[in-house]
């Protein structure tokens, strides 16, 4: 019973960090928005940004990563190896996030050393919903993380909970 | 035998993070360059970026652990804890090292979109010199990848190399 228990729960968490990632990916493509600057019109969209692709394409390949991962048969090898695939999706997460946020920061405070100009004035709303993408695609990571010391917990016992 | 030139090989491994993360900290640090624009005198230091000061206080945190665990005992129980650690360490680069990246490569090519000029061409030796920390960032990175699948593989076996 304790086993099933496992499994599912198992399942949950990576059904749940798929709903996660997917949500990130999906709210980043659909920020846009349009604003008039000095006469002229300007256009915020994801692509202006690098490291938004970078969280984009990340992402995109955790959510294809998370689904497949779903259908692998419970006997199989290869929930050996899941372990460390589901390591290289929590630092690609942990990277793509990072990135984002840091060029997110400097776009909503702007940064007076180097001359560079807040943004989130002009397009408000194109920056509330990359905050949005963003608290989407922490919440996929906290649930990577949660799965690894799931995997790590039944391996290896780090926390010396399980009685010797 | 053997299980001696692995705890050696772990060991060295350690030793060999340590010097790059201690390198990337003490390369950043030090970057620091002055120079005059429109009359202006100004000078560029890692402080001006939050990105580079995460970077900075990430790998201190990386340093002292480092340094730390190479004085834990062969049989002491917290090893089972390392592997935990060694994942949060790895995390602690792999975010600290994107988000220096991401506002790095604005500092070098700019934004078009966001109205924001590169500057490393007014200090240039000091965007080298960012450069270096990030390329010893990188290497302290790698290092804790390979200490992560070295703990994974002595407990989880995860490229399935073990005769079963």
């Amino acid at each position: 019973m304790v086993k099933l228990t496992k499994r599912i729960g198992g399942l949950v968490l990576r059904l749940a960090a798929f709903g996660a990632a997917l949500a990130a990916l999906i709210v980043m493509i659909t920020s846009r928005e349009r604003a008039s600057f000095l006469a002229i019109s300007l256009e915020a969209k994801y692509t202006d940004m690098a490291a938004f692709k970078y969280f984009v394409i990340a992402n995109a390949v955790v959510s294809v990563y998370s689904f497949l991962v779903l259908f692998l048969p419970k006997e199989s090898l290869l929930w050996k190896f899941v372990v460390v695939l589901d390591l290289v999706m929590t630092m690609l997460l942990t990277s793509s996030l990072s990135a984002a946020l840091a060029v997110a920061q400097v776009g909503k405070k702007g940064n007076a050393n180097a001359g560079w100009l807040p943004i989130c004035g002009q397009v408000p709303k194109f920056c509330d919903q990359i905050t949005g993408a963003l608290i989407a695609g922490f919440v996929a990571l906290v649930l990577y993380v949660l799965l690894l010391l799931y995997s790590l917990h039944a391996v290896v016992d780090p926390f010396l909970l399980q009685k010797s």
